[in-house]
């Protein structure tokens, strides 16, 4: 699209639905067209990664939750944007806005001793949340794509030990996705009575306000606050700053309040019975992928990082494909095109003729790829091609033979 | 579980209950474990892998739908099987029972042209029908794991060149999934006036009728057929058959029936406007599982195929982890898990010290593993390992380089 949609005020969502990343099919629903589900693989990919890393178990639960389930927890009252209904047949039931209840009935199934723990499973599944506000894009969905980790252990110890080895991997996803993160105390909604934390990223975007201190870390949710920016820093005496900022995780020690609700209990090695401790950890994968982009852009669109751009490489080829000259520019493109995906660099190519070199420029810049590779009249006489970073300024001119050897050692 | 669930009827979801695959949350409505989830990955691995192969691009719909693009194409109320609910703010909305809508809507921003044209999107994303009767397992679901394919063409005949390698993809899908299938002509329901093609699976447990001919391949469903079982086949004159099945996947010639609902056009190389011809092509990701577990299942369990199994190899280390020789038992399965794992063969190491050996042969039985592999006394001291294929009577014993040897060539 050649200007920002109308109906949005977010930048994330401007920018994704002008490239064709994501389409809008309501105020926080947002389809993933093709551009856009690459970046959500690589993002999902990555956070794969970093869940079995920590000997994390892959499942799938379902999103349609019976009422029962719900009220054993008492959050079928208390958990207020649930989609409920009725089905044909007059049975109430809702859409999953969370996993906890139904991972704790679940488990009743598979743990029933100590040697049954500690047990991590996660999901990369679709959530439902009726916000009364979602103006911010990808940011605040009524349907989003969420990986949620849930943990299981015999005490307050081992879930302590877990949740740093979680908040390592946490760590891992976000410097991998190039997103600087603050881990920030805050409220635990409906999940536990103690402090939650969350991931914070610094943006204007962003619906939240943290109080940080730069030189030590510390951080809270200003929710839970009782400094502000100007204080001194409770843990190291420097002075505070709040800004605004971007939920991209939390993660909760529930303790045992599912698993009490649920009589999830497990026998110890004398026989004796124990409520299981329980931990969850959330990462909403839609919302990270609009994070990225909202601290990845500038004037002209997009800028990717290279490990979850949806394409290594945008090949433009410049002038229609009438001409002799012309027919060789997209032959020479079509063959790079073929030797990149040899090397297992993946590359968009604009083979357009109908558009202008100031379009195709403009259309790149602002879907983002990192390196833009144009094949011209030019850099055809002289057998090379012109290579451009998405985040520098100039254009170089090399041989394919460079630019695979240059992209190899970026990734 | 030792005993099949009480309240199933169906055998797929018995054995994937029993078995640890799935967990059933409502009637028709299941999650997958671990176990189940492994399964279903390589599934879709396939599916995608064979979509891709067509110049499928992938992308990811959402489920909320608004009540208004329903209304356009006319099916919000002829679609009887759709969720349908109030948000918070009274806004109508749906449960997407399927994307026709969807895709022709979101088709509009980037179809113009005929050079626009042939275009194939696909997505792997969870469905939604309030169906009344949901008995069959996983069968039939309330909530589904679909693959949606979704092609647009200039013309008839662009489309029945694609459908024809639609076909021959889901021929390659079923081969490699080990189910047999008859394409099978049948009603085109809300989708289309002219006939769609089921593909269908001969089972007990399938929910429909097929009438068809084993000599040339004619198929009809029961429902549209004039013919029956002892008819003589109207394509070749052998004698029909009439039999139980199951669908495993279903693909439509639309027409332009959605695109002029939503006033989907392109123009030609003259300027003219002309609707764009669609197709939709399905595949039931957790269907396709119930019925590989269906037809691949003797009295004792399951019996995957090698190409969707959970995991290649069950190792089972026999005896308790106490005695001196049964910490080398254990030892040496671990060390083997270890060498499996490194020659990229995936296996599930029943560790349990406090199971019999009976009891985890059973157990191995259940979960159906392609090859068990046991470690006990009595091998160890020859330095080798029994290795039983599932689908065979007879252990054998031999080294576990052999052993490696013999799943590379099976791979």
């Amino acid at each position: 699209m050649r200007e920002n949609p109308a109906d949005e005020v977010a930048a994330n969502a401007m920018l994704l639905e002008r490239g064709g990343f994501v389409y809008k099919t309501m105020a926080g629903v947002y389809d993933y067209l093709p551009l856009g589900y690459r970046v959500l693989e690589r993002i999902t990919a990555i956070i794969r990664e970093e869940m079995n890393a920590i000997g994390g178990q892959e499942l799938l639960l379902s999103a349609l939750q019976p009422k029962e389930r719900w009220e054993k927890t008492g959050r079928w009252k208390t958990f207020a944007d649930m989609y409920r209904f009725k089905d044909n047949s007059g049975r109430e039931m809702g859409l999953a806005p969370t996993h906890e209840d139904a991972i704790a009935e679940i488990a009743l199934r598979s743990i029933r001793s100590w040697r049954d723990l500690p047990l991590a499973v996660y999901q990369i599944q679709t959530k439902f949340r009726d916000e009364p506000r979602a103006k911010s894009g990808l940011i605040r969905g009524r349907e989003f794509l969420m990986k949620d980790l849930y943990s299981f252990h015999r005490d307050e110890n081992d879930l302590e030990k877990f949740y740093a080895v979680a908040d390592q991997a946490y760590r891992r996803i976000y410097k991998r996705c190039d997103v600087p993160v603050y881990m920030t105390e805050a409220s635990g909604g409906t999940f536990t009575k103690s402090l939650s934390h969350e991931y914070q990223v610094f943006s204007p975007a962003g619906e939240d306000w943290t109080i940080y201190c730069t030189k030590c870390g510390f951080a809270q949710n200003q929710e839970i606050s009782t400094h502000k920016g100007g204080d001194a820093c409770p843990r190291c005496g420097s002075t505070l700053d709040a800004g605004r900022s971007i939920e991209v995780g939390n993660i909760f020690k529930l303790g045992t309040k599912f698993s009490e609700a649920v009589g999830l209990s497990y026998t110890d090695e004398t026989g004796v019975a124990h409520p299981v401790v329980m931990g969850c950890y959330g990462i909403g994968a839609g919302r990270l992928l609009a994070t990225i982009a909202e601290t990845h852009a500038d004037s002209a669109g997009l800028v990717w990082p290279e490990a979850v751009a949806p394409f290594r490489a945008h090949i433009v080829a410049l002038g229609s494909r009438d001409g002799a000259e012309e027919r060789n520019i997209f032959s020479a493109a079509e063959k790079l095109y073929a030797r990149l995906t040899r090397n297992k660099i993946s590359a968009l190519f604009d083979d357009r003729p109908d558009k202008s070199a100031g379009e195709k420029f403009a259309d790149s810049d602002l879907v983002g790829i990192p390196t833009r590779v144009v094949i011209s009249p030019k850099t055809m006489k002289k057998n090379s091609i012109e290579v451009k970073r998405r985040n520098q300024k100039e254009a170089r001119i090399m041989t394919v033979k460079e630019l695979i050897s240059e992209l190899r050692q970026i990734s």
